[in-house]
């Protein structure tokens, strides 16, 4: 019985890996070996389809192996699937058996009752995603608009917001003023603003940056602006929307693209459109007037005090996204928000708390979109977004036709995991497939990757303040398929803790060399190097959780990366090395790139290997 | 038995009214209507005399009065003395009693045992302190300088203090920054400077101002720079010892004269002094090493951590008044904090926190600014500064060649009682009496007389934000003996409580008419009449408690305010005012005055008789 065996991540078993596109086949493999006589069926269901669970008889093919070929003929979504085994005894009894997901992908495990096993998730597309070459060949980087740098000539802010404070030095260690229920009383402003994006595009560009993604820039109260007050209105503090067509057309003239973030699912409570304190004036306002044209837009539960809010914050206001009036103000053909700021110039957008927002609002959304040109969809997504469930909804984000890709926040994780060897290399490694797996192709192409954002804490403090290990998680960041996001400030040397410490200024006065050089290094690496880009991947590491590497490849190019995170040197073998998933390359330009290399304590190794005379 | 009779306050009872110079006579007498044989006693004691109390005999004079004529011979101090009356009856027994001070001043009481009897002050100065001419006819105006104006062209900070925060509009609501454990966390700052005091000297001028009381300049910490980090160094924030030396010049040049607050109780704890967190390098100050020249000035329970510290907050550890090294530095002959701003052309000093000084620390100071030419040097000391108890030592403020007057902080209670009619004008008379007995006349005519500092609620608050009682408030404050000063921005509309509320920046965009208008008036009147600076003083009111009146009067003029407190119009008959004191005027000139004026609900009166052609 021990050896019955399935992979999803092996050819021999499931062919093609990973998702696939709706009307597809894919062939299944088994092994059961076994001289009894036996029954296997291949047991399948689509996620809300009428149709239920089918078991299909495989066929006995070569050596010990049972075949069925899935046609995924349901329309696209999550399809589950799993095995069932039937064995003929010769005293006439029988033993049925299932195998199917042990909670990790790949290999699965056996179980005796139908009840205790869990299925494959074969994930199915609409369509594939191809993203904008522009976006697929960028690196990013993201900037928290009000901590990066303040273009006026003598750093003055641009009209502070009344009852708001301003940092004295652009070095002081940022903090929440708070009041003793721990709500934010004021808020701090450093003055960050768009000329000072402008002002910087040397600087970009000499770390080799292609695009930006901007924390929120429209009229807001707090210094994170995720509390919109106005769609149509750049922050006053960040400067004017002349200060951001200048900034926009300085940035494409570099070559920068630009994508925005898109806050949809609430509004600021003092916003124009909820409108509390009266700033919009006395009479307008869903919370102020009923008769306000934003007052469909909210849910209240007591007019005008009690209102469903974001996790119940009241300072955030919660729309209602199936109003078609707001559906319209957001993504309409004509003035809308959307429309506003994408026909302008903007690259793309970030959609904030995507969970949050229904799959019709995204998918009007992307529609909007496609009106224009190389434009990208990305989302905020925190976990899974092949089979995310919120507000007890299966989410359609990977299937076509909606988000582009998610921000890529677990691969911070495994990264800080490697480095601080916190977890095994095989779960980690396993971890990594499992999500090759679940997204389409494209999809997983188009994640944006990080290793820190505005709302994580900075890298260099989670490892440590080590340098090297910095330097380490820049060749993790940029030989993993999706694209690069460098954190303002990571390549500055920028430490702290969570929000507020992980958004401190741009320390233009204290750039650490140190830090800058290898992630400079890593970011014309990715740019020289097709194969970092657009490659085939495969993570491999040796048992002994000491080496870890990643392997990409495409026609044109090998390039692979190995980090010794042991105390002695360490001579590779190629044997030693391990990968969840089948290695589809060329062994012998791997083995010839990495064999017998000795990378150092706490070294890595990168080379590459191009097949282009 | 209920006609003993004595008043301290009536020159029919004692001659003369109020403190005596050492060695002076003063006659007291005491009316003690009786059918039998009566010996009287005046009992006296000096305080700190070794002689301890003596009782002399009264003699019997006209009517039923008693008199004895007591010559103050025991030099400087408090005299306390009581009435001790024996009467002989006719069946050969006696009866004793007392009569003494009943806790208010002026008439006193009864009492059938020695032990009850309370003693009545008699006030012995050395020296009487004939203040400069500048001083006693000057209308102050108390500037907080972080809050009064920017005098910066773009109105940028000065070298803003690294780790505050800096408020976004003048307009802002002032707060404190604080943790949950309630300890201010970041200083705030609004940006007000020197310059923008030397640009507002037209707006000083015109309303009349011919000194400022400046709260602390010197290189602090926080915005009210209370504790102090460097003596000899104007704060970076507020401008440069240029900027100082000529706003010390425009102002002079103006007419108009400057006070500082002097801040020798304790320091800041990151002072050059004490330099807890090394901000003045590693290895010098106090608390840094014991080898530090300042290491003697403070008490240290455990060194480093644990000090003496100004009412126990750890921000401002305490020094040692009694250090001859500090008492040097602060007011040694050459080099010393008060030499340098002193010569610099400062022309008197405000001593905080006088009871946290010794007597010879304060007597030291007077001693230095004696070398100069017109200084003038005042105390904060909140209660009656003649009996004053601190650290179980009575202090010699009003004794001479110490303090030369304190800032008169009880009258503005006084001031809010009779507006807001929450005393009765007979016990606010009582104790604006008391005071004019205790002190001797020239401390009494050198206060410092306000309706509202930084350590108090804005006055307009108090009056619940009656314009009109505020303009009330104004009359009363310019009409008492003292020099008025005016808190910056009273007189242009600042509400709030306490600190920080009472710290609200200058509304330059936002001033009120109709509240300055009446304190320009009032300004103008003290400046044109000489008896409202240098004239006698009677307070009188009805005893219905709606009519309160000042009169002053001198060679030259006779000047009189009337409030009518009540809601109906009254027309004043001067048989229905009475005074605590006997009015020694000519009673005509005052009948003249006011008698059949009617003054409506609500309103004040004003009005004046020159004796001059």
């Amino acid at each position: 019985m021990a050896h019955i065996y399935y992979n999803s991540w092996l050819e021999r078993y499931k062919f093609p890996f990973g998702a696939v596109q709706e009307g597809k086949r894919v062939d299944f493999w088994i092994s059961v070996p076994s001289e009894l006589e036996t029954n296997v069926y291949f047991v399948v269901r689509k996620e809300g389809s009428s149709i239920g669970k089918i078991s299909f008889p495989m066929t006995a093919a070569e050596e010990d192996r049972y075949h069925y070929q899935y046609k995924l003929d349901q329309g696209s979504g999550l399809y589950f699937y799993y095995f069932k085994v039937v064995q003929f005894c010769s005293d006439g009894s029988k033993r049925t058996l299932f195998y199917g997901f042990d909670g990790q992908g790949g290999e699965g495990k056996i179980e005796h009752q139908e009840s205790e096993v869990a299925s494959y998730q074969l994930t199915c597309f609409e369509k594939a995603e191809i993203a904008p070459s522009w976006y697929r060949e960028a690196v990013f980087y993201q900037i928290f608009p009000d901590r990066f740098a303040n273009g006026n000539p003598h750093k003055e802010v641009n009209q502070p917001k009344k009852n708001s404070f301003i940092y004295a030095t652009e070095e002081d260690e940022p903090m929440y003023i708070r009041n003793k229920q721990d709500e934010v009383v004021r808020w701090d402003f450093y003055g960050g603003n768009l000329k000072g994006i402008t002002k910087n595009i040397p600087y970009l560009l000499e770390l080799g940056i292609t695009a930006l993604y901007l924390n929120p820039i429209f009229e807001a109260t707090s210094n994170h602006r995720y509390d919109t007050n106005d769609y149509f209105k750049i922050d006053p503090v960040l400067g004017t929307e002349e200060d951001f067509v200048e900034m926009l057309a300085a940035l494409h003239e570099a070559g920068i693209s630009v994508v925005l973030d898109g806050v949809f699912s609430h509004v600021g409570k003092n916003s124009r459109y909820f409108n509390q304190a009266g700033f919009y004036g006395q009479d307008s306002g869903a919370a102020r007037t009923i008769d306000s044209p934003y007052y469909p837009w909210f849910k209240f539960d007591k007019y005008p005090t009690n209102y469903q809010a974001w996790w119940g914050v009241a300072d955030l206001p919660e729309v209602d996204k199936d109003n078609k009036d707001f559906q319209e103000f957001i993504y309409g053909d004509y003035d809308s928000v959307l429309a506003k700021w994408t026909s302008l110039g903007v690259d793309g957008w970030r959609l904030d708390v995507a969970d949050e927002l229904t799959d019709e609002f995204i998918g009007g959304i992307r529609k909007h979109l496609l009106g224009y040109q190389d434009k990208i969809l990305i989302g905020e997504v925190w976990e899974d977004a092949s089979n995310k469930i919120a507000y007890d909804q299966r989410r359609r984000y990977v299937f076509g036709d909606h988000l582009q890709g998610v921000m890529n926040y677990p691969l911070r994780q495994q990264i800080l995991d490697i480095l601080n060897q916190t977890r095994s290399f095989d779960k980690i490694s396993k971890e990594m497939v499992s999500y090759q797996e679940n997204y389409p192709e494209d999809f997983y192409y188009n994640q944006l990757n990080n290793i820190g954002t505005h709302d994580t804490e900075r890298i260099l403090s989670m490892l440590g303040d080590s340098v090297e290990k910095l330097a380490h998680s820049w060749g993790l960041l940029f030989m993993m398929p999706g694209i690069p996001c460098v954190y303002y400030g990571d390549e500055a040397g920028l430490t702290g803790g969570k929000d507020p410490e992980n958004r401190k200024f741009f320390p233009w006065k204290n750039q650490n060399e140190a830090i800058y050089t290898p992630c400079h290094t890593w970011i014309q690496r990715r740019k020289k190097h097709s194969s970092m880009k657009f490659g085939e991947f495969f993570p491999f590491y040796s048992s002994e959780n000491e080496i870890f590497g990643i392997v990409r490849y495409d026609e044109e190019e090998y390039t692979v990366y190995l980090l010794n995170v042991s105390n002695k040197p360490h001579k590779i073998r190629i044997e030693e090395l391990v990968s969840p998933r089948q290695y589809r390359g060329d062994y012998q330009i791997l083995e010839s790139l990495i064999e017998e290399i000795e990378v150092g304590p706490q070294q890595d190794y990168f080379a590459f290997e191009s097949l282009i005379d």
